[in-house]
């Protein structure tokens, strides 16, 4: 991330992100955290989520003082209750914040502005998966399609390079289009 | 999924979910589903997603009358506001949530009792891949615990059966685990 330009830029401040940048080159360490959730089944196909504290920057974050709290439920279709949007709607809101959340700050280190930016997202399932009926169809998605529209008077090649290097370095991209290890066990 | 037992177990209509499973089994094209949300980018690391409608068992849904919004951010350490969980926490909620789904629906199909279940997350991620100051270093998670709490009378073998049965067919599991296409574009 090469830093230019004003000390807030996209409603990032650049100086902070400068700073953060130049800790972590100093302090490898720094850049290791720890996110987590619990999540509590309800009833049916609805759960509930809280977020809070995480490792990171060397030390447990305090800075939320309470939970955030989400829920996820399943359409009526699915055997639900509509409470809320289901798991897989969930990693499409991730996929599309963490884009979001890429190009601002990127853009902002590269003296972008960004005026507006708005992500659309399609993910295709065959609930054989999901339901056991196929062995041979995978349970999540098969494909995501997203569409990305930025208002900006920067060029069209430098908004292009860009999106491309939030690409490479957006971290739910990567969860989504590679493979991470996932450890389940019962206590 | 066998079905066996009682018409409702764990607030899952059995009857419905038999019905599900013949209604496919009729007419696998039941089975696809497309699911969509619309991300729209706020300031610095805040964005807030609009989840509604979704195509699926031949129609479009038309079940949700409102959209459910969920919001995103960053805390503080990473240059946001906490005004919603990142990107990366809201995929272990959907991981946690997935989960849920499918331990409730699988052992509603099994006509085991679920009184409580309780997932807890955890991941790890290096910021230099997200920072770009490393190109060896993935931008995601690099591995995913889940540690699970069940309250059942069910044998722990047929408990054991269940988790390893939810692993293989729950959706998210499967998009975290294994590569998921995504095609970005812009217009």
């Amino acid at each position: 991330m090469s830093i230019t330009g004003q000390p807030t830029r996209n409603g990032v401040n650049v100086e902070q992100l400068t700073q953060t940048v130049g800790a972590i080159q100093d302090d490898p360490s720094l850049a290791n955290f720890t996110f987590r959730a619990t999540n509590t089944w309800l009833d049916g196909g609805r759960s509930r989520t809280s977020v809070q504290g995480f490792w990171g920057a060397g030390r447990e974050d305090d800075s939320r003082g309470n939970p955030f709290v989400l829920e996820g439920d399943e359409p009526p279709v699915l055997l639900g209750t509509n409470h809320a949007p289901n798991a897989v709607e969930t990693v499409l809101h991730a996929l599309g914040s963490c884009l979001a959340v890429g190009v601002a700050y990127n853009a902002a280190a590269q003296d972008i502005e960004v005026r507006h930016l708005e992500i659309e997202l399609e993910g295709d399932l065959d609930l054989h998966g999901f339901l056991g009926l196929s062995e041979d169809t995978r349970a999540g998605f098969h494909g995501i399609r997203v569409t990305c529209r930025i208002d900006t008077d920067a060029p069209d090649d430098k908004v292009a390079e860009l999106i491309a290097h939030v690409r490479r370095t957006s971290p739910v991209v990567d969860i989504v289009s590679n493979p991470v290890p996932v450890e389940i066990q019962r206590t």
